[in-house]
């Protein structure tokens, strides 16, 4: 087990009825928040009301930047960070999933500095300080709730970039599972794919082999995110299945399995990131798409981690083949199969992607590569992990 | 699922080399140390001398408080809290195992306070402040290092209680695997049972059985600490088992496990409370001689936990069998067995305690259920749980 530092400060209030608590939490921290939230699903639901009337209750006065879209953008952010300076904001409240909450970590950081928020993408500048942030989780999916890291595309470079740092959790997240049952099933699949796709990054790229207590919170993180999506999809408000949902994909990325890995990657999230860059598909979609051919490319010179996965979490099926070789390429047809019972597309194809398009899916990925220092990714292995993908 | 709240502020140093932080943790939160620690073993590993160099060096002066014995006791917890006020400390450091931490956070609590410590344990008053904690963890067991629970032995009332209190959470703690390689074997089996005993009293005494994410992190910890402590038996000085056993036992009682389950007990502790209040005997091997016995007579009328349990951690053997009673009991014979083969006690025989004094530790054992509201104890059915561990 390698050395770390474990420290996750962020405050969970879970379950039911616990919404209005985003007052007085908020309230505790800033007198002007600036509210971001997405479209009009929020207001649909009436999320939207019960959070703007509790932060009102509370004493805070909102300033809305609403407007987020998935794969959420540079430009969205810089005018949040205008808009929050304008009015003197003190604090951020984020209402929505991980695209959301990203870009209201990027504002709390940008409000605070005379330069270009893009520069702490681009490892010019880092974060030293930056308003607090609270949080309400409308789907389950990024963890982003729970952890320190963040994602936006930048339109004009068509670059999706993320990265992370300590000041970046928020203080306090709220997670009422009630909030998820109008998640439509096409994104509740995306979200339960990004979760166990969180997990499968850490399980398939760590360094140190010797993890077995975190191998085993890992396993159980992927089964469950399976189990506990199958029964959403049955029944969308089966408020258990949520919640099960819910607190399985904050947990899929909060630190606490890479913890003791030594150095991970996000070598899928790396060439999934050049797909909705590129393509403006919802990142779940696109990871259900690169992860069967990263994993079927994996296993073909380290079979071993993906045959463990597969024997713990299939069980039987795989664990009676003969060669870990054999076990890992069944752990990826069942994997695969798995994305296709929940609707999640398992190939470029399906996403109208022709062939054609991989060199340049490819050199975008490059430059994440090089920003996270994945320099083993070359464009060829990158290529040839697409051609997986079709 | 349940609703609750999950905070956890304790940031963990994990790894080789890491005991020297505690001098720049701990000084920037105070500059004049209360050291509480045990007797002699952490002079002959050398971590005493690591952390008081540390301190000092950092500029913290040290004040000393040695000789705190496993089932810490009242009576050094007061005279801890009197030399820290006659010497002005700011900052309390722990260099121990669960008795050692447990003895500074009450000391952390009486220090601030005009009343009598042992308040807090009858519930009598609540902490609402205390000096910071930073600890050095000597061995992988109680999980006190990133919780905020404590133990304390009362010898005049010959009262074991504990309770937990969220300004309890160490601020810093360092677990570092090499302090443990010279822990004898016997107490690294105690330890080993302990973090077991942890997470299988959630685990049976939720009343919410909607738990699927936290059954899976729960049979995985157990499975584990089954696993890791073997492989410290077998080669003390094995880096990677110790690390396993550590972390494991760390996240056995953080938290984690609870999160969701609603109120969960501690009955089997309740009852082994007193088997270590009234004879003295080490903690984990109290446990080991409960939990069968306790696990038999829950089987008895509730055997689906059990059962569920013992088909995930011990497998085939157990899911072969027919009946949801007959794997419950089956589990029960699998975990004795566990017991055995670490040479932990199993029987209250083992350690020379006859049928006669069941009255007694029952009576000693009702306090312990009236302070901790598990009503449904009453002396007929802890005689009968007893009566099984015979």
């Amino acid at each position: 087990m390698q050395n770390f530092v474990f420290h996750n400060p962020t405050k969970i209030i879970f379950g039911k009825n616990t919404i209005a608590a985003i007052g007085s939490e908020t309230a505790q921290l800033g007198k002007r928040a600036l509210l971001v939230y997405g479209k009009t699903s929020c207001k649909k639901s009436g999320s939207y009301d019960q959070v703007t009337r509790a932060l009102t209750e509370a004493g805070v006065s909102v300033i809305e930047h609403g407007g987020v879209r998935s794969n959420p953008t540079l430009d969205h952010v810089r005018s949040g960070i205008k808009k929050a300076r304008e009015h003197g904001c003190d604090v951020i409240v984020a209402l929505g999933g991980g695209s959301v909450i990203d870009s209201a970590k990027a504002i709390s950081a940008g409000a605070v500095v005379d330069h270009d928020v893009w520069k702490f993408f681009t490892g010019k500048k880092s974060i030293k300080k930056n308003l607090p942030l609270t949080t309400v989780l409308t789907i389950a999916a990024a963890g982003s709730e729970m952890n320190s890291g963040m994602v936006i595309t930048n339109e004009q470079t068509r670059e999706k970039f993320g990265f992370g740092n300590k000041r970046l959790f928020p203080r306090v997240s709220i997670l009422d599972p009630e909030i998820t049952f109008t998640v439509p099933a096409d994104y509740t699949a995306y979200g339960a794919v990004d979760a166990i796709s969180h997990v499968l990054e850490f399980y398939m790229t760590t360094r140190d082999l010797a993890t077995p207590v975190q191998d085993r919170l890992m396993e159980g993180l992927i089964e469950n995110s399976m189990d506990a999506c199958n029964r959403c999809l049955q029944t969308p408000d089966d408020y258990n299945a949520r919640a099960d949902l819910m607190w399985t994909a904050t947990l899929a990325l909060n630190g606490l399995t890479a913890a003791g890995l030594g150095r991970v990657g996000f070598p899928m999230h790396m060439i999934e990131h050049s797909l909705s860059a590129l393509y403006d598909i919802p990142h779940g979609a696109g990871l259900s798409i690169i992860i069967p051919g990263w994993l079927a490319w994996f296993s073909g010179h380290s079979p071993r981690r993906v045959a463990q996965l597969g024997k713990r979490v299939f069980g039987k099926s795989i664990a009676g083949l003969q060669t870990e070789e054999q076990q890992a390429m069944a752990t990826c047809r069942a994997l695969k199969k798995w994305f296709d019972s929940v609707h999640s597309p398992t190939s470029l194809s399906a996403v109208s992607i022709p062939a054609t398009d991989i060199p340049a899916i490819a050199e975008n990925a490059l430059k994440l590569a090089k920003v996270w220092r994945l320099s083993e990714y070359t464009r060829e292995r990158i290529e040839e992990i697409l051609h997986r993908c079709l």
